[in-house]
């Protein structure tokens, strides 16, 4: 694979003796394995493996903390590795060094169910969570599809189906236990719903990617579980129909609890892989939480907009299975997609506009991307503004993977453009880090960078990654 | 007044020509005047003034880049004035310098109403927003009493009553045009909803009280004009009855608005200040927004819950004059408490705490209270867990300000202690230095002054701010 990645020249020295340390003080927990290193050295992006020195496997905060002394000392890189489900080249070790696997610290350390918090160890995955604390009444709404881990969500700032009601892990990260590059331990916040005592430095790391601190424990807010849950589904002529009805069904001020686009072939892949028969047009799918008469009152006020706007077929999905298949063909729809074509390798985008510019900007894209050598979805969490195009590459055919990233800058610049951004969710890993000037400017990218300097001065911290070098 | 202060002994000497220059750029637009510098010198803090060396009026953000690298340049404290209604003392010149006044920075730039976002100067103050934007259908939540500036209201990373729904500054500022110490200008964000795309600076700057940059221009989120707005009141036998109602309220995933807790002394105060015949006991105020029919179903089902929790003399307020007669009470509320004494100088804590230990935080506090020497009233933002008491203290007595400092000194320590904060909207300013180390700790302090260094090397953005000498 020809991936595009800078900085993997500048692949660090390992001092002597720095590797024994590590295996003296962690033993079996400590691997230098070639099959281990390469399993820490990817993610779910099209990047090759790039692979650490070494893989610590750490249980302890304390632990977290002697690692990045070790590291810093002899100023060695430390990348955080929770589930490995990152999409963007986040976890590669471009300069290698240590991988820290924080997936063994996965205890629900405190649920406060009358506070609606819980506080979690890094390696804490989202289903895990929401399994271990259904009997509260309570749930962790943030769902990225991936069953990530809490500390790689919290560093990515994910979202995913549910923000447009719920937010993302920008709102919904209450406080983060955090080592710092020199293995110091902190709090950026207690547990209080609000405060106005100094710098938010909880906000500081989440989005943060591992590169200013490493997220130990994370305390997030938690929902209560809707007493009634109905889905629908409706089909549009176009998708400016579509965008136009999620515009006013907001302005309404009606709840939705998520929303999802599906173009026409994303359609068609879903209905081969989960054995559905939904029409083969552009659609919207709606999911209403609430009250019983608050949730039909919701899809009532839906079907009205919707049918105002040329939707079609709207249809009501009230039993909990067919709900839960309309959804789980909608969370399918990655691998429904990749069964377009058996095989092939896929990349996708993940720009994120003002809605008002949404359907001016996917049809942009849509007309480009028919012109492509290769086929292709689009789905999109429409009350967000973000979209993704997954394309269907030939994994032998290193020309196509240079046509998607060209449709893909295209696809950027347009959003950017458009006063949106290069991510919604998904990060920016390596993959997006030649879009970060076009995107902030050179005054604001050169703040981020002195604050990196001022957290992490030895450059430790999952260094090579969000920021290009000047 | 004696009150507290550190740090006025480093004013800071203004280099020759310095006033000069600024004279001859902004001619009657800049002012050493006794009267003018006064004005600019104080806020709503029971802190005295302490006066700037002078005041710039600024038209535009490139006049206050030009004046930021005025002051970089002399090493000249600089600091930002919106409304003046800080209560913590957020705009002393403790270390003089030039106060830089964005009131004149009053313009409404842009309104997307399909996005659901406006972008104005940071003079303009939430009122007239609102004003402004009345023919949308939208509105801007967040309401902290006084008519704050939309700037101030960010730096301070404000709220109010109606957090509990709609969040804080933190939660609604999408992005902030910032001129950085040295003068350049950046944009925060663009006006995506959801981004992650590199280090949040948006969140960087709310709540930094002028300490890192100054905000010109302030993006925020809108939302709907309710559809319906209904109130209601009811009264509670003790304190525990009214938090563990809201706890069930919030449980139950009913959507209030607004709920707002008033102790006895509270009640007694608005209704001789606003002519009401509450029943002079603890009370909730709530507010409910939605559909008609929604709004009658949340209103039900909390008349039912307190019920349950004892509460008495449900009493709806549908009319829009009923309604609006309660909440300006409730507004009120802290020009009420004065006239409990009149010619007194007040004194307002503000913590805030996980609402578990809300009941348990106050009624500690009130018992403490009730042995003062002074009257006191007690207004919560129960669904936050933030609490306010106002002291009224007799000017002319130093032991009383004493007293009522130990008496916030052992509130803040108890709110600590709950794992809350010393001030959960209305920010450090002066005030709440002191209890910044016991909040945060050492290393995370010792991380918002890397920050604070990284961003303002010659520390001239409100110098003496927020984070103590070490």
């Amino acid at each position: 694979m020809n991936a595009p990645v800078g900085n993997q020249n500048l692949r660090r020295e390992i001092p002597a003796g720095f590797l024994d340390a590590l295996k003296s003080r962690f033993g079996e927990r400590f691997s230098t394995a070639q099959s281990v290193c390469e399993h820490h050295g990817r993610d779910e992006s099209p990047y090759p493996a790039m692979l650490p020195h070494g893989v610590v496997f750490v249980q302890t905060t304390e632990e977290v903390a002697w690692v990045a002394r070790h590291c810093n000392d002899h100023k060695v890189p430390l990348i955080p590795y929770g589930a490995g489900s990152s999409l963007e080249g986040h976890i590669l070790a471009v300069q290698g060094g240590i991988s820290l696997d924080l997936s063994g610290m996965n205890q629900v350390l405190a649920v406060h169910p009358e506070d609606f918090t819980v506080t979690v160890q890094a390696g804490v995955t989202r289903k895990q969570l929401n399994e271990e604390i259904r009997d509260t009444g309570l749930f962790f709404p943030i769902d990225p599809g991936a069953d990530a881990s809490l500390g790689g969500m919290a560093a990515t700032r994910a979202s995913g189906t549910n923000a447009v009601r719920y937010g993302t892990m920008r709102e919904n990260v209450m406080s983060l236990k955090v080592v710092t590059a020199d293995g110091r331990v902190i709090e950026t916040a207690n547990r209080a719903r609000k405060s106005s005592a100094g710098y938010d430095l909880t906000r500081v790391f989440v989005g943060s990617e591992g590169t200013l601190g490493i997220i130990t424990e994370v305390t997030v807010r938690l929902y209560p579980q809707p007493e009634a849950v109905s889905a629908a589904i409706c089909n549009f002529p176009t998708l400016d129909a579509a965008v136009q009805s999620v515009i006013e069904i907001i302005q309404m001020g009606v709840p939705i609890a998520r929303v999802e686009f599906m173009d026409t072939a994303a359609v068609k892949a879903i209905n081969a892989y989960s054995k559905l028969d939904l029409k083969e047009s552009p659609l919207l799918l709606f999911e209403f939480h609430g009250s019983p008469s608050g949730v039909k009152e919701q899809a009532e006020v839906v079907q009205e907009i919707t049918r105002g706007n040329g939707g079609m077929d709207f249809e009501w999905a009230d039993r909990p299975e067919d709900r839960s298949r309309l959804w789980t063909a909608r969370h399918n729809a990655y691998f429904a997609g990749l069964q377009l074509r058996p095989g092939c390798r896929a990349s996708t985008t993940d720009v994120c506009v003002p809605i008002s510019r949404l359907a001016e900007c996917v049809s942009e894209t849509a007309a480009e991307l028919d012109l492509a050598s290769f086929p292709y979805t689009i789905v999109g969490h429409v009350g967000d503004g973000n979209f993704h195009v997954l394309m269907l590459l030939d994994p032998d055919d290193p020309a196509q993977w240079e046509e998607s990233e060209q449709l893909n800058r295209r696809l950027v610049e347009r959003a950017i453009r458009m006063e949106g951004t290069c991510t919604g969710e998904h990060g920016v890993g390596l993959h997006k880090m030649e879009f970060m000037l076009a995107e902030h400017g050179r005054d604001a990218l050169d703040l981020m960078a002195a604050l990196k300097r001022a957290f992490d001065p030895h450059d430790i911290l999952n260094p090579g990654k969000i920021i290009p070098p000047a």
